[in-house]
């Protein structure tokens, strides 16, 4: 265990990692885990990789838990990086276009990964109910985890949440509440009942260890890309990594509460201190709905933190966040890897989700097809250029959804 | 490539295998394919698997795929083996559980596994349209891997197929047609058909190579039970073999077209020939719904083949398979290995999936939900006995069936 504290995303202060924790108890701010990464490097060659475990536990050395048999997990993470070579025929430009695709987690979307982490640790702290707000697929996600940690799971959700994620809690035997209104509103009563409840609040970046899940994204990436980049063409199962390991020019991801996006931002950091990468990154494009768009609008106006977005709605359920308590990380992250923010109409947004499953036989979540209108307007204001390698994160399946297509 | 020739399973005529197959032309019986397996286990050390990618596609030497250029791949196999201890705990007495999850492959069901061979396989004979009937799930993953192979999909499907079904394939592509009756008479329509509209028929035993997708189950079962029995409680990371690989004591399948069955069955007998195994063999048990339970009423009744089920219907729409054309290899592999064949009520299976929800967090497939009332009456009759190591096979992900839960 290489976990050294947590840390204040906001005001720095440090907390005990041996503790369980919400929010910074100075700023109410999200707190991250920090790991003694010089110790991490020498246990953890990059190499070692090429024969580990198809799961987000191969990096359990960066990971939170202490105790394996705390581990709660069905195999989540390890997602295909998929040439989408038909795809990218269909640009005005050539580039190299790759989908990331974590529709093929358990329970059908990157969720999974947050949970597995999430869950074990509330394990390792002795939890036994955890309650959560959720846009939906996190409901599943942590509804599953929840029931294979043996934990009750509350779950709160708008009303209007896609039935695949009301089912597939209530069949993982959660409880359910549904909401009249948005996720905001059920993080209200989660926040409010907690405490007479005994819940602990799984809040996305409301506790430390969602984040630290969704960060293996930003490792896979690395790995994937450097062996796709390398080897594309050869027939050799075994990767060598030659070197440092490459990471895409450009990353599309589809940002709600957005932590996907902190958690690879903070993977890159964290492999670079690790020497398994230089300096270079990727530039970070958060895709939004433009009926539900607090980060778009955050980034253009030049601000620290996002407003909440009047009046959200959006088809691609999981963009229907309007405030994230993330957001200043969000954008932190563009701004850093001089990246952008894009908006894209809930009609585009699902005419690429039948655009994309043509072409690719990937059937999107809409979240994910949004990222395919977001490259065509990157290329046509030439922030995404020829030759460029670029990966757009499908966060969940198309099957999930199927209310978006009449 | 390894493959010397395809042969009839029932009157053994041999085949050319450089050339697209569908029935025996002597007897309108299944091809199987044959390798040199004495070759295969030359180049295809079982310890080689411990550093291979996390697809079906590790098995590359005993798949019929020449070019790997032709390969049609969305990462499909590898799916994990989960020990189901809290679901174990609710039986009346003590045996080490497994559920094969195979939700968790591409568009959510096992079927990814027999399209990604069979697709192949028509990409590097030149095909560019196929054709298939299905009772749902065969449909999704065929129309998937048509789109990422280039080809043309159609696909007939029962009018009351689940939602989901419909939808991934309509997003994907493919040509739809519903048809007022079962799968038998989708099939029918395909064979009237194919000739005049230049189809390739893709309908499970009807042409050679989607079994040998599905007999990838069986091989990693092998991996995957070793593993687990051997260093269920260690901290390793690399798994190594002493000796033989294990199988599990029974294997419960749900049971439609049984293409998995018999793909496993085949593949215990490949591992043998390639001294990967013993001669020992896990009791096959077909689990299938009492309102379509041809293969039950043949098994019992001594028959080689099953005759059609009449008014055949069930809510788990991938058992609603009234007649399958390898209905004699599935009974066979029933008989050699002490085996047997067993019906439960469709009440019985929906309430299941609830059951393994809440325990194990997994939402399955109805077809793969049947599998715990089956293991019930099987371990009332003592055919199921202490401390046996027992698999069930969840065949796909509970998501696409929203329709059964109300």
């Amino acid at each position: 265990m290489n976990v050294t504290h947590l840390e204040c995303a906001n005001c720095r202060k440090k907390h005990d990692a041996g503790t369980l924790q919400n929010l910074c108890t100075e700023c109410e701010k999200p707190l991250l885990v920090r790991y003694d990464l010089e110790k991490a490097a020498k246990s953890f060659a990059k190499d070692s990789l090429l024969s580990r475990k198809s799961s987000l536990w191969r990096y359990r050395q960066i990971l939170p838990l202490e105790n394996k048999e705390n581990r709660v997990s069905f195999g989540e993470g390890w997602t295909p990086l998929l040439h989408a070579d038909k795809l990218a025929a269909t640009l005005p430009i050539k580039i190299n276009l790759f989908i990331k695709d974590e529709g093929q987690n358990p329970t059908q979307s990157f969720k999974a990964r947050g949970m597995s982490t999430a869950v074990s640790m509330a394990k390792e702290f002795g939890v036994k109910k955890l309650a959560v707000p959720s846009a939906g697929n996190a409901a599943g996600a942590m509804a599953a985890y929840a029931a294979r940690a043996g934990m009750e799971a509350h779950i709160f959700m708008p009303a209007d949440t896609p039935r695949a994620n009301i089912v597939e809690c209530e069949q993982t035997g959660a409880f359910v509440t549904l909401i009249d209104g948005l996720i905001t509103d059920c993080g209200k009563i989660v926040a409010e009942r907690k405490e007479e409840e005994g819940w602990f609040d799984v809040s996305t970046l409301k506790e430390p260890y969602r984040v630290e899940g969704k960060k293996t994204m930003g490792y896979e990436l690395a790995e994937q890309v450097s062996g796709k980049l390398q080897f594309a063409d050869s027939s050799k199962d075994k990767l060598k990594f030659a070197g440092h390991l490459s990471l895409p020019d450009v990353i599309l991801y589809p940002t709600g509460g957005g932590t996907g996006l902190i958690g690879m931002w903070k993977a890159f950091d964290e492999m670079e201190q690790m020497g398994w990468i230089g300096s270079k990154r990727p530039r970070m494009v958060s895709v939004q709905s433009e009926t539900c768009a607090p980060i778009v609008r955050a980034f253009h106006a030049g601000e620290r933190f996002a407003a909440e977005f009047e009046n959200a709605t959006t088809v691609a359920s999981g963009l229907r966040v309007p405030k994230a308590i993330g957001d200043f990380l969000i954008l932190e992250a563009l701004r850093e890897s001089h990246g952008t923010a894009i908006a894209v109409a809930d009609d585009e947004l699902i005419q690429a989700v039948g655009e994309i499953g043509a072409a690719e036989g990937i059937f999107c979540a809409p979240e994910g097809a949004a990222c395919l209108p977001a490259l065509r307007k990157l290329i046509a204001n030439d922030f995404v250029k020829e030759d460029e390698n670029v990966v757009i994160f499908n966060t969940g399946s198309g099957v999930k959804y199927l209310e978006a297509f009449s």
